[in-house]
């Protein structure tokens, strides 16, 4: 059996020696981290990038499926998307929790251990935070740093009429995921040692449970000598993310439905869930790909991306956003995007 | 009546705009606020400074007697003074907020108004934030930016043997101001149209519900040519941050009760109560005061101070952290400090 440790036994400050200690500095950035009022970073000639998210049990996430460790691990990257979409490297976090009591330590070092992970995988310091109990449920408030030549940052605002409209990876799987363990979570209701089915579908779960920022495609941007006009990461669903670049960048654009990237194994579960495909990946959110426009003249070099794909273009204000569907016909983009304070 | 509007009629994005459309920047080093997945900030040769605070609904702040406005400034000014300990200068902040169905639009204006009150005080840009529904209460997560050039930096490490002990204003006040709001609403609790009794008392309910990061001290430090050694603010009780200085420059200390910078209206609360004076000025918490340390040297220079106090000496690690009574008594400091993971 686990040992459970009651985080009252240990008091704040013994519980966050306890959560950081194995964490090592690895940013020359990094000039204080943990352990003073503030942490100090030194920057030199970069400009510093500044993203934050709070993730809210019941809100955001359900511990009924969703192990501690993933949960750590996909709040990291969250942020580091953010930084990397703005073509920055994320060198810093500090990492802010509230707690409530059916928490123990052993919960939280679960927590940890996936924070940990992240800031291996993508180089990330871990320099301060804040800890207090909670009155109910699980609360986690990540801020992440990172920097960037001024020249480098690519904006919401970039994109200009005529550029191609890129999108990284596929879109929907996460939310597909989210669908699959939503099921299974109801299908075990009352039913002792359930074993919930998620044969075939490996591919749907690790993206909604372990999601990857893409900074593989900032490599290969730069390696094709790709230099993006606008660009955001997927977080909130592919229509919500393309009308922030419009209103932004003050343009229109068309997208084109048989462009959408599609795995095929969300394509299966929409099926057997009887849901619209294109509309899950359009407003699944979640997949943390990169969206990116680029000047048409890169249409060659574009051509050439493993990582991202062009699925369509934009356009002068006027002509709106649209998606363009398989029989030509256009329907106007709407943010159906995921939308914490709707029922929906 | 007030209006009331509520915020799913806005959305996440629409509340965001509502709410930070009236802060201006401020700062050379904010190159870009609110508004893409991340803000841009140009510090040049300085060091950037980052701290952060949690602030849960029934944890840290009970709704019943805070005005939200005054939240908003409070939530501020314990980030500002994080980084006012360190010396340096706050520059920017981001507001991430978790707001839960009973409250408004209107609701977050109040909370923004002290937000805004305060940035304009302390000079700070607003430049981000995440806005999310939350299950229950409202929650508040601030990180605040600052900047100091690498030589002015004061962390907690610097004392040494000899020292001198300092701290600036007084003492207890916000926690007996605590005590008094706590007191009138148990009073008030079942009677209609109740009048809480706060005459004589207006100095502990403004410690309480406004306090001020203390910049002054920094100035006057500054303009005395006075460099401490070691600094913290006091958040969670004079004892804890004792106990933090000798921990982290691995020194003993010993301060004076007689010395305890205390105010009248503290004292005559604290005799009302029954409570005893020295423990709440001890381990009070939320004065925002600064302690520091400076070499024995400028003791002619600290005596001139009117902002701040001598109220101790930096001792060897091997004799402990005491405090010496009136009586010459020495009586071991304990962090008896606010600690939000037991029910003290």
């Amino acid at each position: 059996m686990m040992q459970e440790t009651e985080i009252s036994t240990l008091g704040e400050f013994g519980l966050i020696e306890r959560l950081t200690k194995n964490f090592e500095i690895k940013n020359k950035s990094t000039s204080r981290g943990v352990g003073d009022d503030c942490a100090v970073i030194h920057n030199g000639d970069m400009e510093t990038l500044i993203t934050t998210d709070l993730l809210l049990e019941g809100i955001h996430f359900d511990l009924t499926y969703v192990p501690l460790q993933h949960l750590g691990y996909k709040a990291v990257v969250a942020n580091v998307s953010d930084v990397v979409a703005m073509n920055g490297i994320p060198r810093q976090i500090t990492v802010s929790l509230g707690i409530s009591k059916r928490f123990t330590l052993e919960h939280m070092e679960q927590l940890y251990a996936g924070i940990h992970a992240a800031c291996d995988e993508y180089g990330v310091d871990l320099i301060g935070g804040d800890t207090s109990a909670s009155v109910t449920g699980l609360i986690i408030s990540i801020t992440c740093v990172g920097e960037a030549r001024k020249d480098d940052i690519v904006y919401r605002s970039g994109a200009r009429d005529t550029d191609l409209i890129c999108v990284s990876g596929d879109l929907g799987a996460a939310y597909m995921g989210l669908q699959l363990l939503e099921r299974e979570k109801a299908a075990s209701a009352g039913i002792k040692d359930f074993q919930p089915d998620f044969a075939g579908r490996e591919y749907l779960l690790q993206r909604q449970l372990k999601p990857e920022a893409r900074v593989d495609v900032l490599e290969e941007l730069r390696k094709l000598d790709i230099h993006p006009t606008a660009m955001m990461d997927v977080s909130d669903g592919l229509s919500s993310e393309l009308l922030h670049i419009c209103k932004a960048s003050n343009v229109g654009c068309r997208v084109y439905e048989d462009r959408i990237p599609i795995d095929y194994q969300t394509a299966s579960m929409a099926e057997e869930l009887n849901m619209n495909l294109v509309t899950a990946a359009m407003n699944g959110g979640e997949d943390y790909e990169l969206l990116f426009t680029v000047p048409l003249t890169d249409h060659e070099k574009v051509a050439q991306m493993k990582t991202a794909k062009l699925i369509g273009r934009v356009t002068k204000p006027e002509l709106g956003a649209y998606m363009v569907t398989r029989d030509d016909a256009e329907l106007e983009i709407r943010a159906q995007g995921w939308n914490a304070f709707t029922n929906e």
